[in-house]
């Protein structure tokens, strides 16, 4: 055995079972509300039956060229990204089939793939809304119209769909699809050398390279990767094609999709942040199958700078509404913060790549910020409602995006049922019901432990078959005990993640105390294991007072509390209002509760702070040498930030005072 | 003699001059150049030929129905608000040779204004967009052209251009086209019952109505602010109309126009900040004109909620970009600061008025605090560049409205040459050009003094001829001496303003001491006066550090500078960049110095402040448990928040941690 890290495989979710604590409520909410949730909206939004391309049939040819915006004149139309959401629906069902069986969905799965499976083209060509209203602009816009973006998604679904059930429908109907893509675009000479403007089918290509074992898809990937940005630019071509100046391009540079330059030279995270992270998995996918060091160079390049300059501190990237996307260095405000849900569940299959490139406790750091903070923020507790932007603060009556109709009422941010542009709530749900993916992963002669959860799981590692059990309370507790079961005794090595957050913790086995250093995060058990053998890891998880980078300007003065994993805010509901005026200061005392009532049961912080008073003099604005400010003790009660807004609406801020 | 003040008449600009001092070296700019530049700009693009109706004879019926925003086939084609760019600065160039006279910028608007008559309509109608591009469309949206606000703009052209030169072509052709309007709009029947979604034409026509003696354009007036919000709603009928539902509204309510409710139901101010400070201005004229009780209360309280509620401290007003206006009390965010310069410039308009309307030095207070500061941030300090939106703190990289195209270099926030809604520049450099009308006013024996800058003024108090002369470095010293001069020695009373940040002052005539307490601000000194009578009013003029009203969640923990009516900020350029580590603790030192070459002469802040530091440790986030933050001692200079960004782009703050 080396004592390194090597590169891993993730355990699959079908052999780990969720089985109580925090995600198994979590994915009880999304089975049970989120998945019929989507299953509603989907219906009555016209996305199941958009499928049957009735558009295509009532409107025929006699409106010719139609504006994706203009209204349909009786059928409603299919937007350009309603394929996606489907994939990501099918996708989602298919990992709660895996670790949930339900008959009934999985019919009405395999009918919803029938009705898709229908509307694929002689030529395999498939997508509604260009089979439907536009079949002229088929391929003519990869810049903006998302078709491999579909693609992807689709491929997803397949993929998952095919794992779950064994049902090849959607597979092979995907690589059909993809065959055809594949003849259409490339390198060699009368394929167009081109690749999409929101990247997504490049990871979703080397997920169906690994279902199929077909070398085809992984190279059509490595093409798109590589073809990025490279001169003359794409995109500027097939503007030109359409008779378009491309500097007249809406997004005005195309850092907005990343293929400004040749991927192997960008170190920066740039642009839309959901098309960045899909791409970036991507590149860290073909890195890793490929060896390819110099897109492994890029991608730790850019890895580094989102953590160096562009992460909140909830996971979430992406501070702006204007490009849904990134900034510059240590722009992050709170209010207006965009951060969207997707943006955050991309970064954790980014992060989670990341690991299998270059494996590090590091990134699971990064993707355990973002899942139990910006990604859960996503959802309300039950799991009905969503959010597509996650701000850290809020004042009620303006919404994160600045918009102010004048009408106060209408304007508190509140989740809501559904989005035009559903991206989210899908996103979500297939992230939520394929956590188990992502507890386990082994290399030749190791099993590692990334995320710690109440399940127990059947493994393989050094050609034997493990069993092992998580018994914890995390994020709520650190305190983990974790039982193995083998065949027979035998040597393997067990690799339990320190997380990043955690500053001592106690490890045991069998009640004898482990004291070898972490290796890369990873503290490495090399034993011979035996049927029954209990590891006992307690990390301790006092409430961090955490102080934002100096350049933060929008932080700095601030402090944000952090137990484990879990950001916390403070709440309207719970404080009162005027939250700018609640202070922690450095020796305020403060007190975990587990509240088992409150949203499913969270850990809260109640904390002996003060509150900034002042008998004001009147008006909005006084001299210090007339108008004086006090403090005065406060309770103050802190609540997980993935909770937020699921009880009256009002003010919410992360980050609080501390003078 | 009464002790109260009564109702005010200014004294003319034509009156005073202003021959030394801050506003001496303002106007000299603004006429050397601002007024340059807006008639360069509209020259080339076009503002000037408009007149012509060029455009109309090259498209002739051709286009149909073009729209607004589409491109012209040859000529430039003008936009509905050109006629109010020309009225502007026409209003500008005759205040300026009211106080400078310049025969060759006379005939050059001598010439301009031929060309604007030639362009009137047989039957009165004038406007260069709906004459020349869609002549259908006359009066058809009052709710969104503006056609009212262009007649408005012209028509204050026409009075200041007649009262600077005795010349009456303009005033002609408005009293013409106002005849027009008043033949077509009014409460009889067969006459259209409407008002302009941009309210200006309102205050325009009671200067008008002084200008002629006319009653039936102060009739006119109150008519358009009568009609304003009554049921049915005008906007709605107007909509119906032209064959569109009225819910389709794009600014989604008419309390964006002001138009929701009746005017004498209003008592907060509300929507578009522009409109709102010009219609708020022309209700205060009427209630003056009328004794209207009722609108008199609804202006006071509206000033009282703007005061109270929605204020900058620089005097800037609208904080939203959404709706260039108005959100909710307190929401008074500092980067993202709308807070345009036109509606900085109509706060003194409307100020002035309420003056009028209830003689209190509160709303010249307000008045000095827009024009020192929001008004004045509006131009660069030599004359040439314009703000429109005027923030309160800045990032480099990002602008106040939160746009962001990802190319890095092209987003520092600087003054442009102009704007294609070049609304600020004309109305900027017509208030600078007569700030000489906003120092003195009369009542029938009493001379009041407003504010405070070296000048010397004729003037008739209680029927006789009073010159006086004020020598001052107001606002870099509160130090006034005023020096009456009058025929022979006689009683009148002299009203000298306490600006309402002074908080101790004295006050001594030839020497003598008058402890007189001040009249709703005002020292009412009244005694026989005779010629060489000196008055020494010396204000203290310390350094404040401001308060921000604890519900300003954007402010709370910071502290604002200011010195007599000027806000100060500090820049990158004096401070380096990181402006939110700054820290300017209770007991910093703080030194006042007079620049004089500093952008034609500053004082300026010199203080013994501290910066937070920190040895960080790496990442975004740290906990407190590792990381410390210290401070360190730091000499900070704060500039005058009116020259800001006058010299290389970079960060700006007026709000500072004050821990």
């Amino acid at each position: 055995m080396t004592s390194s890290i090597q590169q891993n495989t993730p355990v699959s979710l079908k052999n780990v079972v969720i089985d109580d604590g925090f995600w198994s409520q979590r994915q009880a909410n999304n089975r049970e509300h989120t998945l019929p949730a989507i299953k509603h909206q989907m219906e009555k939004t016209g996305r199941v039956d958009a499928w049957k391309l009735d558009y295509k049939q009532e409107q025929g040819k006699k409106d010719g060229h139609t504006s994706i915006l203009a209204q349909p004149l009786s059928k409603v139309k299919p937007h350009i990204f309603w394929d996606s959401d489907a994939g990501k629906w099918i996708e989602a069902a298919a990992y709660s089939l895996t670790t949930h069986p339900d008959a009934e969905l999985e019919s009405y799965m395999d009918s919803f793939i029938d009705l898709i499976a229908s509307a694929q083209q002689p030529d395999g060509y498939l997508n509604i809304f260009f089979t439907s209203v536009e079949p002229q602009n088929k391929f003519k816009n990869l810049r903006d119209w998302h078709e491999f973006y579909d693609a992807g998604h689709l491929t997803e679904a397949a993929v998952a769909y095919y794992e779950a059930t064994g049902k090849r429908k959607l597979l092979d109907v995907m690589c059909r699809y993809i065959d055809y893509i594949d003849s259409m675009f490339g390198a060699e000479e009368g394929k167009i050398h081109g690749y999409d403007g929101h990247p997504e089918v490049e990871l979703a290509l080397v997920r169906l390279y690994h279902a199929t074992g077909n070398q085809k898809y992984l190279n059509l990937s490595k093409y798109f990767i590589d073809e990025r940005g490279q001169q003359p630019l794409f995109f500027d071509q097939e503007a030109i094609a359409r008779g378009e100046d491309p500097k007249q391009y809406w997004a005005k540079t195309y850092r907005y999709c990343q293929a400004h330059i040749p991927v192997r030279q960008q170190d920066m995270a740039t642009g839309h942040s959901v098309r960045a992270a899909y791409l970036y998995s991507g590149m860290a996918d073909i890195a890793a199958e490929t060896g390819d060091e110099e897109l492994k160079q890029a991608c730790l390049s850019i890895w580094d700078d989102l953590n160096q300059h562009h992460l909140y501190i909830t996971g979430g990237l992406g501070p702006a509404h204007a490009n849904e996307g990134f900034t510059v260095p240590y722009d992050l405000p709170n209010e207006t913060a965009y951060a969207e849900t997707c943006a955050a569940i991309a970064l954790v299959f980014w992060a989670w790549r990341m690991f299998k490139l270059d494996p590090d406790s590091k990134y699971i750091d990064t993707m355990e910020r973002a899942l139990y903070n910006n990604v859960l923020s996503g959802v309300s507790h039950e799991g009905s409602h969503f959010f597509y932007a996650n701000p850290l603060a809020a004042f009620p009556y303006i919404t994160p995006h600045g918009n102010w109709s004048g009408i106060v009422a209408e304007r508190d941010y509140r989740r809501s049922e559904w989005f035009d542009c559903a991206c989210c709530p899908p996103n979500l749900a297939r992230l939520v019901a394929s956590v188990g993916g992502y507890i386990y992963s082994t290399d030749a002669d190791t099993l590692y432990v990334h995320l710690y959860t109440a399940n127990h799981a059947d493994i393989t590692v050094n050609n034997r078959s493990v069993k092992i059990a998580q018994q914890t309370e995390y994020p709520w507790q650190g305190q983990i005990r974790l039982q193995v079961d083998v065949d027979q005794p035998g040597r393997f090595r067990l690799g339990l993640r320190i997380p990043g957050w955690c500053r001592s913790y106690t490890l045991k086995v069998n009640g004898q105390a482990v004291t070898t250093a972490a290796t890369k995060g990873y503290v490495l058990i090399d034993r011979e294991w035996s049927s029954g053998d209990e590891i006992i890891l307690a990390l301790d998880m006092p409430v961090e007072r955490v102080l934002p980078h100096p350049q933060i300007r929008h932080d700095v003065g601030n402090i944000a509390l952090q137990r484990g994993p879990v950001v916390y805010c403070i709440e309207e509901v719970d404080n009162g209002d005027n939250l700018a005026n609640v202070i922690i200061p450095p020796d305020a005392r403060m007190i975990t509760t587990f509240e088992p009532d409150l949203f499913d049961g969270v850990s809260v912080i109640n904390i002996e702070g003060q509150r900034a008073v002042a008998d004001w003099k009147g008006g909005l604005y006084q001299p210090e040498s007339v108008q004086t400010i006090t403090r005065t003790p406060a309770a103050i009660k802190a609540i997980p930030y993935a909770f937020w807004a699921n009880r009256q609406p009002g003010e919410m801020r992360v980050w609080i005072r501390e003078n």
